[in-house]
């Protein structure tokens, strides 16, 4: 640990998190140097959908290698490149009638946030984005002005400006909420945004989570989504679904809002598209707004990741029939069941909120949420807090965990629970 | 083909230049799927210093794979973290008497920038940054304000305040230039910045590429850089080196700027720290100012990549004696040689600049440029435009390229000239 | 008017919707050079209060300039001032208990509004500053961030920033509207507030017209303003009150607000306040946030104008017994009962607002509203629109004006409404 | 005093330095209400060209008040308005042969550059203004970013974008200056703008100040406004030539730059224009840029001023033979003499520079030049300090200050050095 002590950077967090050095890793499982054996509830914050280690992947992955693949293409054409882009488009987009157009950046989350923007912004005309309170959506200048927590916000240094903030529809309203969600609250923005005297600028875009996941496991109303769906169009405006943690099968199905007869201009996608733990980002763009695009305009280095295809392209096979998904919805109703066990004896202090295998229990408190989380690290589970204050703790597991690793963890986060109480 | 035209999106760049399908690379050469063999001086955009599918890094990553090593951790500890840290530590700081602190981001040059900025402006309570003409720091709406090219400014949509612009410090003046550049400027500008009634503010930061790689290879004199960082540290501002393309040993040393004399507070890194082409980014800061930062303020999805430290770790082995660094002087030289014998037929109108495996021949004629670049690819070797309207053509071959590659890419280039102006 | 067309800007309004030259004017009276007589309903958009050339004030002001006063004085101390200073002190201040300071800055509303922004952000050491829909406070960009209206926020030509937007708080509904003002709408901006996660960075001010007047006449609530109030002070932010065109007697009190228990930190006053026409603008600052300026911080050349002192001086006479304000209720309430009267036969299609001589019939219709200001204008009636596409007819005579202008001035509006509803 | 003490605001000025009440002004003397008699070579900060109190002008005010005149008028029309545009066009306007349209805005020199950026930025569809080191162009948010004084920036709270700064051209080079003023700064500035990736966008404007006049007294060269202008209207910007105090004969002629050949845009005037020391403000500018302003769009309530057009009419008088002009420049020179005399004795330490009537002596040290200024006050002349630190003293009498009164004012000058000097 000195190392890292002497070496690294002050800004690390996670390691304080969890005080180990981490050595080998598979499926639900990390190992520390120590021997000592991890759950994994966190999953890499929703990057390891498919498990540490896949093996399907890790052969693909292996004989990539040692085929002298193309690890680094920028956005040169690459067979391996090909390969992804056709499963993608033949397990994801046509069966769901889509023909949006695969737009790869920077391998971040907030690269793809970024270009999102860029091209809302370049098909209207305008400036203004609409955000949520709660919302986010990355780090760098452009997606951070979009970041509700001012946590994050305050790191800038800068103003962040052209945003209008717009509370985030929960399906179930947050204990003590005032802020008057739903869709009543799209309704309120509508007038103001049709009033030519409300001082508002018609918008480029509403960008959206249909479930925030770092601020709190949110779950948006169908009706509410809906609803602000309705008001972009009518107002000219992109709607921008940011499903970059969501989405990749986490909730049971491909996109965290399939189902919903939403119809989004941009669907930002991140975290589990490489499926091994390798960065790749995906703007899926509809083709009548990716023309406003020149060649080369929004670049970014490492575009084109050999490794995140191969494997990308592994994960497709998830996708294929309806194995997996309905595994994810087995499982997350089992651990939201024991949730609720859970919280039934908080005297309605916690709740309960989360769809498919991303779940969470809001404990209102910070120090207890903090307490819980290292509690459990002790006892061999990996997670961690979210939303304001990290009073949220957020369950993420690999999509394809172990049913005895599911109900262990289950059973070490109902001991920690206690401890930390009895702590705090 | 017929794939990415229909569902790749048509921001797509570098595939227009190279009309074909990469299947594999080898060191200094890419193999298209109907076999044909391209000399690659273009390296990935900088980003493959130790050639393609590197055999130490092949082995080290496979080795990996099969062991369950840690592929995605955050900024949780890993074992290879460390050793990468430690590797990183021994072999470029300590020898050099630094003691920055390594900090992980978003996994890309940009984010690096970003943070920087943030740090920047955290530390001065300040908002302005100095950067300079033709400066290229990345895409998202932080760096890209740092960015000079309009093209990629344009793009933003919305406006990139809070820089102040500098003329950049060339060793050779460009041709027709009258912008004013050399200490000359730095004393203009510090008399600006020194008189309160300038309407400049205060700065937190001076950014600048030792070499401007995308911006045309402009190689910066070490006079100017010696002034910028003296007037950055009268004026408390930071001093920030930005050795994202001309770093990891490109120019013959790891640092582009060794041996100047130069004492920078943040340098960003990115492109070939990872070795492999697999995405990592990384700032050096100095204690003093990494202290300002809070646990997880700038975080990221992608901070901790395992392949890119395994794969880093190798790549710290070709500096731990002078065998490459050497190898690719002379390289250097032999390229710079072969240029300015084309230059010279020119009568002064091309102008050969560059250090070590950086080099480049601006013929000042986008049409000419493209042309070139075209029958290059034509004659099986690889390389791109920079500069505005790209009328630079830059060679950044690995830097591990066989002498018989290089040779014979220097050869297919006067050939692609000499066809090239007959066809324009 | 050849004159005119040939050498005055495009960009001059109101003389299109009065296309005559005017000559004299006295009281409630202009005469144009034709000699017709108007009934002025407008006086000079509020700034008349006292009538056209009053004659208590024409005996001072020649008075002032046959004894050589100090017509310009920027901010040195003349006897002028300090009798105005002490008449205004005496009049309205230490009646109420009120020990704010006077601010004399750029004689015009905007430069008041813009020196209370100024305050506020260097006292609370914020950017932010929450205004409302359809608020009207400027032209100058500080100002003008907060106007809400899109005609004017389009001229500007850069983005308007550092701006929240509130819902106004009306004490009559409007028609149609659904953006949801009333205090439950102050309780879901203060979740927002307090939510530090909702995006919304803490602000420096609340900038409130008690009166829109610009807006469209929009009276409001006693209970929403205190809401309001209460909600900057909880935030530890500037309650500011604009009362710019409702404040100086206009509303039957000084202050528009006078009698609400409100305890505004800054007041911003200018049109009436001069007096004669002569401009002046005036901010009344509580004493610890005064303290905060340094000398000469916000200056402005026109900030000492002796005519105006004089004249203003005058004014306050009318403000040393209550004559005048009893007069202003009751010719208020005939004006409300006339233009109920006329409203009753719209079916509620239109809505009479407005408070003491301030009163509005909003009809809904720009094209009707823009008709009827016509056809006033030719019997004789001077008055205009105001709010969104000028659909509301604002009348503000002077306060002086006598009754048989008054009521003639009621009974043309009502001839010119049926001769406008017969023509559109 | 006390009064003023009590119930004025902290942020008043120039009292402090003149520490009395004045009660009575004529022409080039004031009195205080002690009986004081003071010569003035302030003039209201240039405002009252014509001496306090213009005997003309108070004959033509009583005249004009006596017959109930349109004191207040908005933009309507009125005789007084079309008596001042007719006067202005014959005298001004049409013996130059130029056609400018004439705008009246709120009354005041902010107001006038805010409304010259709007339509500069609406004309050519851009966001940037260059603007100069030293300048000053108003304490509006719009204004202020022109604006080069730190003090007065640092008032704003929040950033001023959209400017990009540009050394001023002077005439003479100031002391230890080493910006690099001249035409060859235009030249670089002229190679960053051509040049698409120096990071600068495209300018809506270039806003110059033929002389500097809050700045220092900074006289720019004919051959540097021929350049600049040359490079403004080569890019497409407009050509703003800000005229506020230099303007209405100060210099001898009645625009500061006449004779130079240049043809600006738009010339905004304010300060001298009402001719008594009553508010107004105005910009001429060209018919083929005014026509973009739609009505009513850049608005203000105190545009119509009575009484400054009837003493502004009074003005022209002083413009349509060349009696007053020559005197300026006779007494300027006596001025100049006498300044350059005493600045003889400072081996080569002081400045002394100016134009016209408007003439200052550098002497470099805030300290000394506050005790000048103090020392002059008490033995009776009024003058105040300019540029940064106000080390610069600057002289601006009325155009009509009788020789007696301008002698004595200099000798009472050169004795107030010397006591500052022993005093220091």
């Amino acid at each position: 640990m000195q190392v890292f002590e002497k070496w690294e950077s002050e800004i690390r967090g996670y390691c304080r998190i969890y005080p180990t050095v981490f050595k080998s890793a598979s499926n639900a499982r990390q190992v520390d140097e120590a021997g000592k054996s991890y759950i994994d509830f966190f999953a890499g914050a929703g990057v390891l959908n498919f498990g540490h280690n896949n093996p399907l992947m890790k052969e693909a992955l292996i004989e990539f290698i040692q085929a002298d693949g193309v690890a680094h293409s920028l956005d040169t054409s690459t067979t391996v490149k090909r390969d992804f882009i056709q499963a993608f488009a033949d397990t994801i987009l046509v069966p769901r009638g889509m023909n949006h157009k695969m737009q790869f950046m920077g391998p971040t989350g907030t690269n793809a946030v970024e270009a999102a923007l860029k091209l809302a912004r370049r098909v209207t005309g305008r400036k203004t984005v609409v955000a949520c309170t709660h919302g986010f959506h990355g780090m760098t200048l452009g997606s951070l002005a979009l970041t509700a927590n001012s946590y994050f916000r305050n790191a800038a240094g800068v103003p962040l400006e052209h945003v209008v903030r717009m509370p985030f529809g929960c399906q179930t309203p947050c204990r003590g909420c005032e802020m008057g969600c739903g869709t009543a609250s799209v309704d309120r923005l509508r007038a103001q945004f049709e009033d030519s005297s409300s001082g508002l600028e018609a918008p480029a875009a509403f960008v959206v989570e249909p479930i925030q996941a770092e601020g709190g496991v949110h779950v948006a109303s169908q009706e509410w989504l809906l609803a602000v769906q309705q008001l972009a169009k009518d107002l000219g405006a992109l709607f921008v679904l940011d499903d970059i943690q969501a989405g990749c099968g986490r909730t049971g199905s491909y996109f965290s809002f399939d189902g919903m007869g939403l119809d989004p201009d941009i669907i930002t996608l991140a975290k589990g598209i490489g499926g091994f733990g390798t960065p790749l980002a995906m703007n899926l763009v509809k083709p009548e707004h990716d023309r406003h695009w020149s060649p080369g305009e929004h670049t970014g280095t490492f575009r084109g990741q050999g490794f995140s295809f191969v494997a990308g392209k592994v994960a497709m096979s998830y996708f294929q029939n309806d194995t997996l998904m309905s595994e994810v919805k087995r499982k997350g109703e089992q651990m939201a069941s024991a949730l609720n066990a859970i919280a039934a004896s908080s005297q309605g202090a916690w709740q309960v909120r989360g769809k498919g295998l991303m779940q969470a229990l809001d404990v209102g408190d910070s120090a207890l949420s903090k307490a819980i989380v290292s509690e459990c690290f002790q006892r061999g589970l990996l997670l961690g807090g979210c939303g304001t204050g990290g009073m949220v703790i957020k369950m993420i597991p690999p999509l394809t965990i172990p049913d005895a690793d599911l109900t262990e963890g289950l059973q070490i986060f109902a001991q920690a629970i206690k401890a930390a109480q009895e702590a705090v």
